[in-house]
């Protein structure tokens, strides 16, 4: 799994951090989470092709998050996408989305399979062969949404070698991967432990935007292998952020401590900040693996350890 | 007068040209002309400042001339913005707009007044001290607008040296610029026309996007100084332009011949284009003053004759 920041910015995008937008490469499927304004021109920037994005998640309705939305749909159109792009938005925007393409009189080339988010509890709204995506509430001035993406238990580990050890066909060896033991051609069963080593963890990517800090949000990503959170505000500014319903760095950081989480991103920066440093240094005081979302960088997703 | 380009690109942004929107100065006062998906990023970048603007005109409703406006909106009532904003585009945009503000529950600092674009004629929608605004028609798919900025009839240039010789008093000279005589303490009338030389031609700078080819509009922009004119496209594919009702090189190139304007700009490529030399070299065969619209480049608008 792979995430590409497209966006780093909050309200006001500065000429260095366009506006919330990442993308999630996971087992080769991409995933738009927000869509601020320019994200198609990040997309662009970055070369991930926009024939490869069939599911958009917005997180809640303010336009540094979705602005982007209506020329990118657009663009999809005017390059002949023929195959439908799922939405996953809060469900107000449902009809508002119809109502813009009947006033600029627009016929999208493929369809739009709205999914409405309204959950208040955690719900999976993706099931997919590899993997899952939770939407989860969030607490910001409009209705908003965090997203988990977590993959699905993966096999088991053949150990090294063994294959050829005991001439294991080809055909058996998913049903070995999935904890079936095997039988040796002389009727000898080897037991799968002994075949087998346990599977990685799974991997996961939570992504929570905007929020302001509250104790229930760290269980809805427990133990995820990179959180990302916004960090409108650096520790001095928490009246602001409390009254803007956003999270300060520290914010950010109690809730990565508190989900045990492998990985934190910050981003969602305020517009006052020149430099991210210091923001992601008053992160490291609670905890200390957090990295800075930066427009353009790409985030291996993985339980080794590594710097971003 | 001093024309920025923000955005050179027709309907699909490209990594090197962002959507079209254009920023004219004229005696410090600044005008945005169309807002594609990213303008306020491109502001930015170009170091305009926001505060600056108070006149935004929308040519048409695509897309790619209007999407960057709802987050310039937003971002303007952010920055606390409190003086009115003018808004030209095609009328059927102001309910639009309001409609826009009511479902994102967005409350602007700031008032905007809305003035309509319909006339099927040119029609004067802006009248300055130094300055008018000219709206005309254009032939495209939806109802589409030109705008024609040029400057009020100079002063007359006074003779150098002449002030000193005939002692003429500093609250004389307004008048006399305007074309007055002057009458000496001794009772002697000196002409104006030996006091003064005739005026330099007054600047102007003609927008012309999105349209086909028609005669007509030649007249509507005649003798400008400098005309911006779409070139979507290259002249071997006239049938597509004609389809679109866009314009190819050489379509731009005989409305700059026929309105003898000064200096022809062309732009709003189709993203089919990597390279925008050959386009200019077609146009010149036709206008050989014409240049190629550039992303954060500016344009001296002048009567002199310049290299962009």
């Amino acid at each position: 799994m792979k995430l590409t920041v497209l966006g780093s910015s909050s309200a006001l995008p500065t000429s260095e951090r366009f506006s919330s937008a990442h993308v999630l490469n996971a087992h080769e499927r991409l995933f738009l989470i927000d869509c601020g304004e320019g994200t198609q021109i990040q997309l662009r920037k970055n070369r991930i092709r926009f024939s490869r994005i069939n599911h958009v998640f917005i997180s809640h309705l303010h336009g540094d998050h979705i602005f982007g939305l209506y020329g990118l749909l657009s663009t999809l159109s005017l390059m002949g996408r023929k195959s439908p792009l799922r939405l996953y938005a809060p469900e107000s925007y449902d009809s508002i989305l119809l109502t813009h393409l009947k006033d600029f009189d627009i016929h999208l080339s493929y369809e739009i399979d709205f999914v409405p988010l309204k959950s208040k509890d955690p719900l999976i709204i993706l099931d997919e062969k590899y993997l899952t995506v939770t939407s989860f509430p969030l607490k910001h001035r409009v209705q908003s949404f965090g997203f988990l993406f977590r993959e699905k238990n993966r096999e088991r580990n053949i150990i090294k070698g063994i294959i050829e050890e005991l001439g294991i066909p080809v055909e058996r060896i998913p049903a070995i991967k999935r904890g079936e033991d095997f039988l040796t051609p002389e009727g000898l069963v080897i037991k799968n432990n002994d075949l087998t080593m346990p599977p990685d963890k799974p991997l996961s990517y939570a992504y929570c935007s905007d929020t302001k800090y509250f104790p229930r949000l760290a269980s809805f990503v427990k133990d995820v292998t990179m959180l990302y959170h916004e960090s409108t505000f650096d520790k001095s500014k928490e009246d602001l952020a409390a009254m803007t319903f956003h999270s300060t760095t520290i914010d950010a950081a109690r809730t990565a401590l508190k989900a045990n989480a492998g990985t934190l991103i910050i981003g969602h920066f305020s517009s006052r900040y020149k430099k991210i440093g210091p923001l992601v240094e008053e992160a490291r005081t609670v905890f200390h693996r957090t990295f800075p979302a930066v427009d353009g960088r790409s985030y291996e997703i993985t339980n080794a350890i590594i710097d971003y």
